[in-house]
């Protein structure tokens, strides 16, 4: 089954190829050695996948996210996340300012959120909140969580609200069980809080014009006159404090904050600063995008044991079609969704995820062993997630209702 | 200053003119009592106004309120309200299945509301309210008043939510000041029951695409998104209750329920009816518009009697140039403010309403004793609603949170 063809050219080649693979070690190690000296790691094993991110970069009119301020917040944190270390997050608004802050004692807040649907959530999802978990714990800031409820039904994508309803309580459970500050951290359905951002909404509604908000989301003719008021709702809580918001996100949701930063100054406001992600893998290829509906695409936080092992062990790698070839020529980890899932989530040390990516490379790694470790790294990582959920369920109250933050949120006014 | 130059002339015209009235007068008692026989009295001395109501009810397509269906009220009710008996509600959308449902036992509810200005309310705005209390005792409903006290910041009339707030709670004191009955009546403003009324806002909301609205409402690129989501508010109160909702109100306001009644039968419930009234005159000529920011279009419930007195003496009438030419000739009752505020407000019983119209046209009743007794009387009903405000004051709780319905209503949710 193997390509080659005369024996002593495919011998050449195996020379060839291990003398190559030395050179492009070397060089990739001294990359890796520069970055990491610098204590950032946009790493060598970047993924190559089919998002240009320098041009949504460019696109977006965003600020690429480089050694230098990344190096600033570990310089301030005390230590770096990997996601931060890795290049996870690869742009930015204002970030800059919004360490300047911490660093003059004015403070910010961190603001993020997540829209219910009528399926549970995935792995992808959490990321962002494990980062401004890790935000929180560092600058000790104050965390707000929307729980936009009403979204996916006026944007089309459920019938009704009730088919959102059961999974409202879940997707809190599971973003409170990642650890927030129960005392620093507001969770808030808009259904529910509505009650306290109306009045700030119609302030912020009565700034944007139809014009503007067709221009920004595309609304059109065919639009529901709830998803054109929607974009009000989900920029309140860039007020909730006179202070500089710090929104982690991905890139899909810097319309939103473009806007709000065109009216904050006119409600005498900060403008949003932004952290912008990259794309979770999600199991069928590189850039692929995890999918809750289309379950080979993601693993979901409800999955069982069994269904996690045969989601990876049928996930697209960057592995050879044989073992023998592997060997030979060694994995693609830079394309492989087993490989980007262990550098996002499930493989913290810098380098042991290095060893991986060499043992990959130079075909020591085999598919399979990989996949099975991923399974176990997974299934652990999920039993330790419903042990939080479960504790988390006896917090929920605090997070939604009485915690310290929450109890002053439920007498908020936007003055 | 006569216009007659020859004396001869002068006195037959005079006869000629004396006998035309002994003529006219004949005649339109003739129609009175056809009218009266019929207990419905579109009167003879029916307004001479700018506004075309048949084109009105042609252009909005609504039904013309003929004597049948006015007397069919009267037969349910035992009793016709002047505003009713007077033609003051000129047209309807479903009133005939709004008494049909009453009949059949199935019911129906009244649904009016007032939007809080920077200004105090005027004798005209309480206008539909006073027919509205007189449907619920009458018919025993619930109603439902809402107080959208976001609506005129988003219309750009005032600029800011603060600017209404002293208004608001005064307005809704000036409703409940007319009596309606405390257990049967839920007001309530937006910006506080939107805890309740969001989540059926949003299924409303989802409904209703901007073209819609825009074909409906007129709006376009320039309007805020806030503007263009309010139908939705309007509406949700038609949900209510799962019966048909009978709205007394301005044919203004009909492009709303116009809007519901597409909607309804989609959120399975009823198509609103209207009851649409006529406008009440300014002071300053038969249909102008009473407006709170042109003091002398309108007498405001906090004027002082002083006040009153001014404003009323200033007011236009029929009358004619001089004292004689007024003996002589007799006013014009047909386009004077002051006689038709006795119509709208000032004079419960026709005979006398009657009998003043036939003082004035005949030339026995001068201008200034007319105005000196509509003084007299607005100022008594002033005073008697100012210590009515101050009784609603000790109830206003029962409307807004703790009366039957409005306890109810802090329950309420749209199934």
């Amino acid at each position: 089954m193997s390509g080659c063809a005369p024996k002593g050219a495919c011998a050449r080649a195996l020379v060839l190829s291990q003398i190559g693979r030395v050179i492009l070690k070397f060089f990739l190690l001294v990359v890796v050695v520069v970055f990491m000296e610098s204590g950032y790691s946009v790493t060598p094993w970047e993924a190559r996948g089919k998002i240009d991110y320098d041009k949504l970069i460019e696109e977006f009119g965003v600020e690429k996210l480089g050694p230098e301020l990344v190096e600033r917040i570990g310089r301030l944190a005390g230590g770096l996340h990997w996601l931060l270390r890795r290049g996870f997050f690869f742009a930015h608004r204002d970030l800059g300012l919004v360490l300047d802050d911490y660093e003059a004692g004015r403070g910010f807040f961190l603001y993020t959120g997540r829209a219910p649907s009528n399926s549970p959530m995935h792995i992808a999802h959490i990321v962002p909140f494990v980062a401004t978990r890790w935000l929180q714990e560092k600058f000790n800031v104050n965390v707000y969580i929307e729980i936009p409820d009403e979204e996916k039904f006026l944007a089309k994508k459920v019938e009704s609200l009730d088919e959102v309803e059961p999974y409202v309580r879940q997707d809190i459970l599971n973003i409170a069980a990642l650890g927030f500050d129960p005392d620093r951290t507001f969770i808030f359905r808009d259904t529910e809080y509505i009650s306290r951002m109306y009045r700030a909404a119609v302030r912020v509604a009565r700034l944007i014009n139809f014009s503007t908000a067709k221009a920004v989301f595309g609304f059109d003719g065919e639009t529901s006159i709830g998803l054109i008021f929607y974009p009000a709702l989900q920029i309140v809580p860039t007020l909730f404090e006179n202070k500089r918001p710090l929104i982690p996100c991905g890139i899909d949701q810097d319309p939103y904050f473009r806007l709000q930063r065109d009216i904050a100054p006119r409600l005498g406001r900060y403008k949003t600063a932004e952290i912008l992600s990259k794309l979770v893998w999600g199991l069928t290829g590189p850039e692929t995008k995890m999918s809750a509906s289309q379950p080979e695409t993601a693993i979901l936080l409800n999955d069982p044991p069994d269904v996690v092992k045969k989601k990876i062990m049928n996930a697209y790698t960057g592995g050879r079609a044989t073992i023998e070839e592997q060997r030979k020529l060694g994995g693609v980890p830079e394309v492989c969704t087993v490989f980007h899932w262990y550098s996002v989530l499930f493989e913290e040390d810098d380098k042991k995820l290095e060893e991986r990516y060499w043992a990959c490379k130079t075909g020591k790694l085999m598919c399979g062993e990989c996949k099975l470790e991923l399974v176990q790294r997974i299934n652990r990582f999920l039993e330790q997630h419903r042990a939080n959920v479960k504790r988390a369920e006896e917090k929920l109250h605090l997070y939604m209702y009485d915690g310290k933050l929450a109890q002053e949120m439920w007498n908020w006014e936007f003055r």
